[in-house]
């Protein structure tokens, strides 16, 4: 006998997981579209340099993927680790006959050989939202709408949104007179003003050899706090107007701050965070991460920026785009915590046919047809118990809130009971009546 | 530059496709809850003797999965191949704490190593329902009448669905006088009755050995083609009742008769056909396959059985299954081949908001949120063109009905233009009452 068991850092997702989280999915899926995102289903599968491009970090986190047919031609092949790769790869291949500005979503699964740690699985689902072909200002406000939208539909109201640029960030050595190759480093330190709070970022700083005065500068504007997003963004032009490229960066800030206000996004879901660097070294303008403002620790749950130099990786075009993606396992997990996912769902049905006497099956057989036929889900009792008594028992268990029972006496005088389990209340119906009376239940 | 390519076998699913594709599998969906079935989502990466069991036939389609982290303890891991190998594990595995019976569905990619075809991919997307747990035939009733709903739920008339019972496969030997070794064979030759026709199927049961009177006795029996499925059951029965365990075949089927009439299911939707043998071995009872009538060269597009041993290899509980799977993509195919799917779609927005004159951006995108705020998918357009009537030709381009547009005259008198493309009609009415305007242009 094999042994049932799953690879370490693989999970399933009982019904108990998926009917609430499908329920996550849908809503996401809703708003995506009501924003004019359409979908996209790229290959899990890929060319092994298409997705690495030769990079070892990359190539470390990867799963490849082989097979021994007699075929060998398919060269070296790997499974996604994100779904933005595979659009960039998408979008270079399809240049001639796709409209841009070209807006998809993507909902997927994606695979990392990560180190295993509680609640990190090395298979999880992404769900991305992307503005190819545009280097409007308004694709990025839009973007922060869309995650509002998106968290306000799901029923979370404790959240906000970060929003910083990395054209400000590019200034910094500069500004705080440090060699620019210590940028990335430096900017992976102040991302984790979060976790660790300013005294765990100075500490890294120092460590990274920033000058007494280097760390004051930064700590000035990371910890920029202003009444108003405007002030904040006029404050840091102040401080950092000489410094690179970041003039501009403050510049399309202020542009997306307008946009973000006309497109009905009120002041107190977003802030401007000089501290949000994002982790990816693609990003080339702003950036925008949601965290969760009563669970801050798990980090952000929905973010993303602007990367206008992806595509190029595949092809001679120019293609700006931004976009994001929800964590939707991580937040699924938050939401729970939170309690705005119901309690134990097992079942999508509304009403069980118990089946405790053969002779009158086709008349349970008949009432179950013309439920379904009036759109409210159900199903017969299947099992081995053949008793009323342990099959009303069963679909307690399952909690079914209605039970539709037809014995012979019922059969006889073409009756059904109809029991509606949390009322604990029955009540008797001809069975061309059980779908109407069990609307009326039901409110529907 | 790496070349923007896939690999061989694999392909992505573009937005026109995906619209539709999308579309039909919401549809399935709803039909499988309306039923009662509930989701279940599976590991894709499983461990390989979990998928193979040893058999080389299976071991030489999967593909393998490895991945070059410091952490070795993984094993050997491989991508499922199917979603019922991936269930029976799951269920072995929670036996303690999952209800029986269990009604699940399942959508998700699977991966076969197969030679390269037309038409045909390594990655695919299975939609599966399974009772788990039940011997009752009327599961495999309920099977059926899960076929039928489905089918017209997807718009589609032409079908039939052809029942069969492996036990009564299994008396063909002793019934036609051959070596019982020679079943699988005898099993595979007579499946592709609808593709090769008798001809065919006699040609290679002479060349399996068969005896001119076992040929004309194959023949007679699944040639059978009687006015109603009771008379062919009843000829079936004399024919093979005294041969291994074709007459508990016949009951099997006599009784699903009974059910599948009192679930609805008009008799014209489904036949008896003693040529359905399915190629998978591990069947033990009724079998079921779809085909469509006006394009039966394709195959059958949803198919399953009864397999009351799969189970078995990871537990030795004793679990009686039953299901069936569509096969999304040959059904998808099929669905445009007979235009039961729509033109080209590119878009799911119904409204695009003209962007040409930045002064009065702002305007644009409240307009742009009090359409969404009224649950109109809408965007905005974002791209490079400046002058109203190339941004105009991108939105017919796209297909969107509406556009809206507002340039500085509008804008100074609070108004915009809604241009219904279809009809060529503008109107102008303000800004507030675009949404409105809107909802009786598209009737909703």
């Amino acid at each position: 006998m094999i042994k049932p068991e799953l690879p370490g850092g693989f999970k399933d997702y009982p019904p108990s997981e998926m009917i609430p989280r499908q329920a996550m999915f849908d809503k996401i899926r809703q708003t995506f579209e009501l924003f004019g995102f359409v979908p996209l289903e790229t290959s899990t599968t890929q060319k092994d340099e298409v997705l690495t491009g030769g990079e070892s970090n990359i190539e470390k986190q990867i799963y490849k993927v082989y097979q021994r047919s007699e075929d060998k031609d398919d060269g070296d092949l790997a499974l996604r680790f994100d779904l933005t790769v595979p659009l960039a790869r998408f979008i270079a291949k399809s240049s001639g006959d796709l409209l841009r500005p070209f807006k998809r979503y993507e909902i997927g699964k994606v695979w990392r050989g990560e180190r295993q740690q509680a609640g990190r699985y090395r298979e999880f689902v992404q769900f991305d939202a992307d503005i190819v072909g545009s280097a409007s200002m308004t694709a990025d406000a839009e973007i922060i709408c869309l995650i509002y939208r998106t968290m306000k539909n799901l029923g979370i109201d404790d959240f906000i949104i970060k929003v910083n640029n990395r054209k400000i960030l590019n200034g910094l050595s500069e500004y705080a007179g440090f060699a620019g190759e210590k940028n990335p480093k430096v900017l992976r330190a102040i991302d984790k003003m979060d976790k660790i709070g300013w005294e765990g970022v100075e500490a890294e700083l120092v460590s990274i050899g920033l000058s007494n005065d280097g760390v004051e500068k930064v700590r000035k504007l990371i910890e920029i706090k202003k009444p108003d997003q405007e002030a904040t963004l006029n404050l840091v032009g102040e401080l950092m107007s000489d410094y690179g490229e970041a003039s501009e960066g403050v510049a399309e800030l202020k542009e997306i701050l307008k946009y973000v206000k006309a497109l009905g996004v009120p002041d107190d879901a977003w802030a401007i965070d000089l501290s949000v660097a994002r982790g990816l070294g693609y990003y080339t303008g702003p950036v925008f991460e949601a965290i969760l403002t009563k669970l801050p620790s798990i980090g952000s749950v929905f973010s993303g920026g602007r990367y206008n130099d992806l595509v190029s990786k595949f092809s001679s075009m120019n293609v700006p785009a931004t976009g994001a993606s929800v964590g939707v396992d991580r937040l699924f997990a938050a939401m729970k915590e939170l309690n705005l996912v119901g309690n134990e769902t097992k079942t999508v049905s509304q009403v069980m046919v118990l089946d405790f006497e053969p002779a009158v099956r086709e008349s349970c057989l008949k009432v179950l047809a013309d439920l379904r036929n009036s759109g409210i889900p159900s199903e017969i009792y299947m099992g081995s118990e053949k008793g009323l008594k342990e099959q009303l028992t069963f679909a307690v268990k399952q909690n079914l809130p209605i039970v539709v029972i037809i014995g012979g006496d019922e059969d006889s005088r073409g009756m059904a009971k109809v029991k509606d389990i949390n009322k604990k209340e029955q009540i008797e119906v001809s069975q061309r009546e059980v779908s109407e009376a069990i609307k009326k239940i039901l409110s529907i």
